[in-house]
């Protein structure tokens, strides 16, 4: 089995805290590996947010998921303060490949990291269309590598 | 049927900030109403932790939910900025009954409000045992009513 | 603190399998008590759905959550094998209050039991309106006590 | 974006039936990306309890996972009746790579497809150690490809 090895913060172009739940955790006492994905969702549709590409009552585009994937380095655990790392590592004409690192608060290294795709569907068919170029130039802040 | 009236910020003793995650929310475009339950529980976890009547490695006396409550004022939403407020209403020899709101960061009267029952119990058999009096000395500082 | 008693299986309607996750237990190694308004709340919404009183594409009536309790009587873990059983104890104009027991496959009494008051909202507005009569028929097949 | 094509139902070995909740479905009305790893989690626990390769008691061995991914063919929502199907492409000396699908009911193609990489760990340590003569035999009987 072939591991890539964690990310430096410094790869990434934005930081978010990410707050834990005592039911993150499972019997093992350590975040459940499904954890992960939701603590990534969250910090993408944040930042799309607060951008304004996501609309508060979703009436704007929507994002489909088309690909995640995790890579675990590390146990974490409730009640940890942790930070998501997003960059964008590829920026197609409707997908966007996002990297993203779980963090321990101002921790150098990742505990844990994964890709996350986003394609941009057509609302009503949620057929992929174009991303629209103001919301291209948003998502091209945030491009590493 | 006869529903309580939202309690207001100043009932409270203690509040902790609460951070929502993208599917938090529901096909109705809300708050799922079993996510409260994950926030009273993270809150009142977080407040045991800082004053640390639960241990980080969980080898400390266990508390055991017996009884949960919540009504429901108001619809809330990812990606709102939530604090749950927290109070205990009666304190017996080995239980704890807390009174927990949901605000909006800041707002003065709580979108929902539960009752949650905590018992101590010994970490190996599970049955009850009294509350340490270290414990109760912390416990009685967020007494309120 | 006074605690209602475990209902017994006959005093419920209907009964719904349940599958817990694995994640649905947290480090104490049980059912985590958020966990089990997100069974009710399935069992409750599987029933409507069968009965057609809820559309599959969400397109029909709204019912939202006002209050909802639990009380719990024993432990339950993953990989148990568990039934919801559903009851109305109340039949409103316009909300519904259903006694919900979580039982052990074949069990006897109810390891947890609660109430969930639904209200039958406007889809568009969420205010509350009354229950068609044909739904009403169906609600009243699950009239207990 | 290279995208692989879904696996047929031929090409796993075993398949578990799967129970989705109300609250799997996020606002698009369909099962949030997060919730696919619940369920790929618990198939292959499940399989493991059947096998007693794992404890009910959490007292054997323990197999943490190192990495997973998922690609999302086609959306999948509550209260459809799903399945996961399993399959072990790699068996490493202490690591188990597992194909996971997630068909509809019967369904000819997965609608999501991934891997789930467990590694058997001390349970002390969390340290990787060889995987049981006993259960290597057990994981070999899903051996595919």
């Amino acid at each position: 089995m072939t591991r890539i090895k964690p990310s430096p913060r410094a790869r990434f172009a934005h930081m978010r805290p990410m707050q834990l739940r005592w039911n993150d955790n499972d019997v093992y006492g350590h975040m459940n590996n499904a954890v992960h994905f939701q603590l990534f969702d969250s910090a993408v549709n944040d930042w799309m947010l607060d951008q304004k590409i996501l609309d508060f009552h979703m009436k704007g585009p929507v994002f489909l998921v088309v690909s995640t994937s995790c890579q675990y380095f590390a146990e974490i655990a409730y009640p940890a303060q942790a930070e998501v790392a997003i960059g964008i590592t590829r920026l197609g004409g409707s997908s966007i490949t996002y990297r993203l690192g779980l963090f321990h608060k101002g921790g150098d290294q990742a505990v844990a990291e994964g890709e996350f795709v986003h394609v941009n569907v057509d609302p009503a068919t949620h057929k992929p269309m174009p991303i629209a170029p103001a919301h291209r130039a948003l998502f091209e802040t945030l491009l590493i590598d």
